[in-house]
């Protein structure tokens, strides 16, 4: 098969869709981008961007009639328009029906329900009412149905104190899983079927918002927890027979039991360390498995940490980026920034992958680094 | 010192640019590339791309007004609208006077004759005729002073049956070097002075033409010829006080003599494999020089080879890429397309690094991708 120039659309145009330009240049791709501000990461670097809405019937549906692939970077998206693309011979990945799944959270964990895929225990909530009738569940966490992003939309419920901060719209209830630690398994599926994992990473949370602050690359798990967990992320990826790539995140319990947390069917925050540390990074896996091209090497090169770069506290404005000397300054220490003009209290505004030789070397380099590089504002 | 976003200038806009735009890009870097032609790789990729011609003073001056460092990613352009920016305050780098003299190999070579720096014994030449007088030098190489690209303007002149092929117009006439092999030194000098080097390369050249064909990396090489190698090339920087990127190439003689053949002042075809071999790239070790950051480190994350990707003869038109499944399927194998849109004969079309943790197997590797992925016409 002889291959020639690609027209790829996708629809968001933020850091994600950014890294995954970064990659797809790499195979002379024509990128076609829409977001819906020009303050967007992708917005200078895309061979063509479009501004629009996401989430418009007429918009999505007229962006993708030229691309010869249309693929996503956030979840929130029109799937109506996707559905009928789809439906009029497009190439549309990850399918339009899987996104519809996964878009909502309430059908994503019925999903899981119905396979017999591990997780939490759940009750669907229309209401803030609906949620006070379910204090016997208590502690738990509430999440919305739709529309939840970057650590928005989810919200613990520990007592009844906190009933009046349950989403008064349609979401789930979740127990609240005492959990040992949190992983992430990414994994790919091209067109042909051929899937492919990559080394299992463990995020570690920020204290108080629902982000990724930093994560460490392989996860220290038994064998047979992370055995566990791929069975469990290849099974949903067979089910769905799904193209592309999907980071499915799992708790492990105390008592070594993985149970799938939510997933997400795009690169993912905790894939960005595969650029520098693996054969093949998730953007272009990802464009491997959309494009029908065999899926790359997962192997590691090296150990690995990510650390995201969030925007200080108090400081809205002009993004200023303090310390970059003192962190370009160490060896294996790599930044990315991405591009946005404007910073916010917890904004993603790049991150920093870190290799080292050995765990050890690792950890030491990541407690160096670790707030070196500081995001304000002018 | 805060870092925020800069302003970067690119005089050429061909693939060593859109590699350093695709190393930029993680730095937030805003990237305004000047270009003769549309179909230039770096088109779409930048965030702002004009057309115009590189060699026209107006053209070169009006471009560098707003940006906030001037750089080049091809010698052949006017130098004296970079001096007249510089003179204005503009930072442009590397330094313009350095541009002058690498500009024409007739004052480069002159330059290393001045200041004893090894390289091989020439005449400079007016004209054809001039050529002729100098038959006792025979064998030569015939190198036009300025405008040479991609073994376009060197021309070997054997015997006297060769005189008619020599170039009409100002060049220099060399003694043929008899080498064992030549090697490349790709060395950076930041703004500050700091100076580090990359692990030696071996490239090997067309048998007809003056192409890199492929290279390995790290070069073998004894450690008395390799420091030999980076001290000449420490010494050219520092005489310059250089900032930016220096590719050096030498001959290695069968006697264990280093000749500098001539140099880049620029990334290089002989660093590509820094991308996915070193700990920093070249085109991002170009950048952190001329924004005077810390240099990062040159350090092997592996061996490597790079295989250029040249047009296959015969064909003119569309490119078309033919192998590129097969090649993909390679673990380590990282190919990279410039996005031209047209191929003709040994065009440089894009490259091909593999990398593998040992010699034997890389050999073993590039054996068996040389010549799967083939550039052909629709």
């Amino acid at each position: 098969m002889s291959y020639k120039q690609i027209k790829l659309g996708m629809l968001g145009g933020g850091q994600l869709g950014r890294m995954l330009i970064q990659a797809a240049t790499d195979w002379n791709v024509y990128t076609k981008v829409l977001d819906a501000t020009f303050d967007a990461p992708c917005h200078l670097l895309a061979s063509e961007f479009v501004c629009g809405s996401l989430t418009d019937f007429e918009t999505v549906y007229k962006f993708g009639q030229d691309v010869d692939v249309l693929t996503i970077e956030i979840e929130n998206v029109n799937v109506d328009a996707l559905e009928k693309l789809e439906a009029e011979g497009k190439k549309v990945f990850p399918q339009p029906h899987i996104l519809r799944i996964i878009q909502d959270k309430r059908t994503q964990k019925q999903f899981y329900k119905a396979n017999h895929i591990p997780t939490s225990n759940f009750v669907l909530t229309d209401n803030r009412g609906d949620v006070r009738k379910h204090v016997d569940l208590l502690p738990t966490v509430h999440k919305l149905g739709k529309g939840g992003y970057d650590g928005r939309g989810v919200q613990k419920i520990l007592s009844v104190d906190d009933l009046d901060k349950a989403f008064d719209a349609p979401g789930i209830l979740e127990e609240l899983i005492d959990f040992e630690k949190e992983i992430t398994v990414i994994i790919t599926r091209n067109q042909s079927g051929e899937i492919k994992t990559f080394p299992i990473v463990e995020p570690v949370f920020h204290s108080e918002h629902n982000l990724v602050e930093y994560l460490f690359s392989p996860a220290q798990l038994s064998d047979e927890v992370a055995q566990k967990a791929i069975d469990i992320a290849t099974k949903i990826v067979k089910i769905w027979e799904f193209v592309g790539i999907l980071a499915v995140e799992f708790f492990v319990t105390k008592a070594g039991e993985v149970l799938v947390n939510e997933v997400a069917p795009r690169p993912h925050n905790s894939g960005h360390q595969t650029i520098e540390s693996c054969y093949t990074s998730q953007y272009q896996q990802h464009i491997r498995a959309i494009f029908d091209f065999p899926l790359g090497s997962t192997k590691l090169l090296t150990p690995s940490a990510m650390i995201n770069l969030l925007g200080e506290k108090n400081y809205v404005g002009v993004a200023v980026y303090q310390g970059m000397r003192q962190v370009l300054n160490q060896e294996g220490v790599f930044v990315h920034l991405y591009g946005k003009t404007q910073t916010k209290p917890l904004r993603k505004m790049g991150h920093i992958t870190i290799i080292a030789s050995n765990l050890l070397n690792l950890h030491q380099k990541v407690d160096y680094i670790k707030g070196k590089l500081k995001v304000i504002s002018e």
